[in-house]
């Protein structure tokens, strides 16, 4: 029998309420032995809520609500009572310790989203989704993380893997009639159909960077010569958003790195220091840094300081865009209020992926602002709805060799069951995905995103 | 009619799950309305729970479970709606602006207590006692708010009031009978309860330093002179402790201020500058921050560096007993692993608020923690079970001094007309503490500690 488990499912901190969940085959009983309300919570019917306090030893810790969830009608799957008492640092972890001395104990992280999926209320992709949605920085993010939580990953997955398996057992049902040279499918249909299939897992896993940048957000890097005038662009792009601005925790010691949010469109945006010009290709002071930032970037913006000319980083322009080949490269001609309109004209025409501003006076910066949301709309159109992860792209890619393995296999027209063995084994890859085969190691690793509580 | 608000009512962050309160009479509507459930919200019954998903013009937001609350049986007092979806930044800021869009507006911080209140669902005495909840830093803060919640600081104050009140109206009906000189009332049992409704007044009035304890936490300094071992102390205290440390936000930029916890007491350590032996009676640097520190403190410690001399801060400690009266102080004999135990056995026995202590190596530290928790209690012990506050306080003195007035009036003989008129007017002013009249400004007062969501 499982033990009742019990952790604050809301964020810590002060806020109206907080919410205690707490799961298992006792969860009722102990919720029960711990609140005086007008009716006992053992009476309770699955989906009510009931007033009352949670008292022990004759002391009232609050005023809560208990909601009674019974198996298998819950999140989890069990037994579950959530209590909803006041906000604050104090109460919850004063509830949550009286919960404990009653035979309750304290969950681990995502232990009732891993119960959730051990009692077949979430697949994998589901659980995956539940993290992505936590997780998320953008709009975009969150609501195909949502569209995931609904089963379309599952369902998609199913149609493949019966697609498969069909083609499979057509291959074994002619072994048996091997001898009277009976075929039932056309080497061409089933070639064209495992084409098919891999083309659409190939798709599917080379959307993995797209998701990456539905989760994390559009990697921006700001980058220019010193006095270009990155820092104050990189002022300005913040601090004209009306939008929440976060920052990022973690491995930003060195440079500054702040959200920003166009439409509901999460843009990770870098200022790195500043490149000296010199013989170099690129002197940089903490080279490494700045490398890793270029490396991550899906965009750099190269500022140009106009007022000194309009060529004045070209050098810095084509060794980056050199170096960093799979970068998209704005151009920004910085400093444009500073030149004389004369001058101006006399130019050569803005190239594409060049923009003129004045990150001082805001001009161009609207501009700037929906070529960055352009190009992160972009990036992510090959999401395909779904939020393709790590290890669902290496058991894609799994499958897809798997698949090639078949394809060789007719070609070298090898026995019956030998292209069945691989088409057997691509399905089984692909059912890894949604947990239908699993390992404690795979559970582990998925649910160690998850915070206690969830 | 009243708008129909919504919030986010749990703190925001990543965690768990994230509720969404909506209140108001279109609540149920307008959640129904992006709701896609089994059953449509508008047939369910109140204090019930549905799972389903949040949805707007085909796009799929999260699953989510909706609390339905039917007017009055709510925490407002009207139809409410409490929509749990996934934890995280996006998701639930996403669902609010769908509600907003289909007609609720974003509530102002307080604002479903502040209807809980004018419903008639709380009186003010608990309203505060939310607010004291949600701020508490000690359990015993946290757990007397509990208390005053359920109403019981109303029953005494409804106690004290009728108690009043039936003296004014006996000596209001003496008046009907003046002709016939019956006296329905002793005086000197008139007197009597009057006398006894002051000092209970008084008793609760002057808890208000407790309830401050109980809510902000004991405050304790360590001063000494420079390299006497403070910091060593400050840290030793803070690492042992299994508890939770947190740092109090905002004005402790000139010194160390830290929260440690003893047995659920909330401790606030501050570690303030050296003070130099001088001939003034005190130098210090920065002199006035660390008065208002000394000032504010329940209990300073005075460190000394025993391995100079047991009575090497004797100046020191002679002049802030004389300055800070209001304080405990207790005397640290530090760094006693530095002296020889021959020397220590010569030396004066250790009075009363003098612990021998080494910060360094943790010897008396569990004496210090121990002094430390018994002050605190015994400076808590005043609270009578209720969180009396600022406004508590100032209303009891004014109903003290009505109390007073109709006092004066008995022993000047006045007319009873006029003795009860005093009385009346000190049951109103204690009706002003549970808020059975009240103003904007009151109202407003009290509702901005609150957060918004709550």
């Amino acid at each position: 029998m499982a033990k009742t488990i019990t952790a604050l499912a809301t964020p810590p901190g002060v806020g109206g309420i907080a919410v205690i969940r707490i799961s298992g085959d006792d969860a009722i009983s102990i919720a029960n032995s711990c609140f005086e309300g007008k009716l006992s919570l053992l009476d309770a019917k699955s989906h009510t809520i009931h007033y009352g306090t949670i008292q022990k030893d004759n002391r009232i810790f609050d005023t809560v609500t208990a909601a009674v969830f019974c198996s298998p009608n819950s999140y989890t799957g069990e037994d579950v009572v959530e209590v909803s008492c006041h906000g604050g640092m104090v109460v919850a972890s004063e509830i949550i310790e009286v919960l404990i001395s009653l035979g309750a104990v304290q969950a681990e992280a995502g232990e009732f989203t891993k119960r959730a999926f051990l009692n077949g209320k979430l697949d994998l992709t589901q659980v995956e989704a539940v993290a992505d949605i936590i997780h998320s920085l953008s709009v975009p993010g969150c609501l195909t993380a949502a569209r995931q939580l609904t089963g379309e990953f599952t369902a998609r997955l199913k149609g493949l893997r019966e697609k498969l398996l069909d083609i499979a057992s057509l291959l074994e049902l002619e072994l048996d009639f091997s001898e009277e040279d009976i075929e039932f499918t056309n080497r061409e249909n089933i070639n064209l159909l495992i084409k098919e299939t891999k083309d659409y897992c190939n798709d599917l896993a080379d959307s993995f960077k797209s998701a990456e940048i539905l989760r994390s957000g559009y990697f921006v890097a700001i980058a220019g010569y010193p006095n270009s005038g990155k820092s104050t662009l990189f002022n300005t792009l913040l601090q004209r958003k009306r939008a929440i601005v976060s920052e990022i925790p973690g491995t930003t010691r060195d440079y500054l790195e702040e959200m920003i949010y166009i439409h509901g469109m999460a843009i990770r945006l870098t200022d790195t220091a500043g490149m000296r010009p010199s013989e170099n290709i690129i002197e940089i002071e903490g080279i490494k840094l700045v490398e890793t930032v270029m490396e991550q970037s899906d965009l750099i913006l190269i500022i140009n300081d106009i007022s000194i000319s309009a060529d004045h980083s070209d050098k810095l322009l084509k060794s980056i865009k050199t170096k960093y080949t799979k970068s998209k490269v704005y151009l920004l001609q910085n400093k444009i209020d500073k030149v004389e309109q004369e001058i101006i004209n006399l130019m050569p025409p803005v190239n594409d992926n060049e923009i003129r501003i004045s990150a001082k006076i805001g001009i161009g910066i609207d501009a700037l602002k929906e070529a960055l949301e352009k190009e992160a709309l972009q990036s992510i159109d090959r999401t395909k709805d779904i939020l393709v992860n790590q290890r669902h792209a290496l058991l894609l890619r799994q499958s897809i060799s798997e698949l090639n393995n078949a394809l060789t296999a007719i070609e070298s027209k090898l026995e019956n069951e030998i292209i069945a063995i691989d088409i057997r084994s691509a399905a089984k890859t692909l059912g890894e995905i949604t947990g239908d085969t699993w390992n404690e190691d795979v559970l582990n690793n998925i649910f160690s995103r998850f915070c206690i509580g969830k």
